[in-house]
């Protein structure tokens, strides 16, 4: 299988994917899309990617979009190393983790989403620092409802795993205070040294700026 | 299985699952929980719900919150039925579509992220307006790419409709043109009638306003 990765350094979205790929060991090519000067609207992007964004995720000439669905899909195409618990009411446990992001916290605080909301950079930020704190909130309460685990759901690395490290990250950016979520902050630690969670760091991705 | 469901009418997302339930035929109890009266911040509900919010589905007395992860649990349970296609890359072709709304258009026009944003009526509805017009503008786009089919996707009624049928009835109520979308309405027209769309509408809820 040929994959190809669409992504921005700064992508929250694409460093899920970036995370995902790594802990499954699938070998991909890495195309960058520069956001910032406006390539995700060129048409060549648009056809690839119809709603102008990253991550996208081309598997044999096929492309992929929407964070959830390429990691889901592969789960499904590369089932040896697995990010969705095999049983269905865990996976359920794992999937509300992950939408909990992704549909809870990332939308909300994106940069146009923002840059909509307001032209006053505080304005920006309270707004962006209220959503990472009561949707890290929420996680914090899912994973004591869950129980006890090293990482986002239980003993093993996972989907939820691969969410959370980039919207914590954004939480940081936007001054949110970690360490008021003790279970989001001990999964984060148990994970910031795995070697393809380093590998997928925004600052380590090619169109990363240099210092 | 006992199956409850957690449920307000306006809710579009609680929407969403009474017409997954609807369609896969299961038994449940509904037990209305009121947003306008503040009853899912409860300390109940909150226990039951820790993102405060409906859906909520009790299954044999384990609840499941966000309706992409109950949907797909639904799925995973009672397969009869299907909701998400069998291949691997239709089925995210179909999750694509889910999270275009569940992510890229919902989160952003529901109550709570609109009073945040504005004091102001016009303010609040322009901002909405423009969510739901774009996001179902991808939609139309991903229609096209995936090709002909009397539904979201293909030929038989499934997830992206059960997400799609709400939305639209929120872009409408915010005076989004449904008509500049022709794939989106040809899959609408499809599915107005089914009894299990019309029974799950919110008009038809036990706790809507009767006129």
């Amino acid at each position: 299988m040929h994959v190809r990765l669409y992504s921005y350094w700064r992508s929250s979205s694409s460093h899920r994917v970036r995370i995902a790929l790594g802990f499954k060991g699938i070998a991909h090519e890495t195309v960058t899309v520069n956001l910032l000067g406006g390539e995700q609207r060129s048409e060549t992007h648009t056809a690839r990617a119809p709603n102008q964004s990253v991550p996208a995720l081309e598997i044999d000439g096929e492309v992929f979009i929407e964070s959830v669905a390429i990691i889901e899909l592969l789960d499904d195409l590369f089932p040896e190393v697995r990010l969705y618990p095999k049983e269905a009411r865990e996976r359920a446990r794992v999937r509300a983790l992950v939408e909990t992001v992704n549909a809870g916290i990332q939308p909300l605080q994106n940069l146009q989403v923002l840059l909509r909301h307001s032209e006053d950079h505080d304005a920006r930020n309270a707004w962006a620092h209220q959503f990472n704190a009561r949707g890290l909130e929420v996680i914090e309460r899912l994973m004591e409802r869950n129980g006890p685990g090293r990482f986002a759901f239980g003993d093993a690395f996972g989907a939820a795993d691969c969410f959370l490290i980039p919207q914590a990250a954004s939480a940081k950016r936007f001054g949110v205070d970690l360490a008021k979520f003790p279970r989001v902050s001990a999964a984060l630690a148990a994970s910031a040294d795995l070697p393809f969670v380093v590998a997928a760091a925004p600052e380590n991705q090619p169109d990363a700026p240099k210092n």
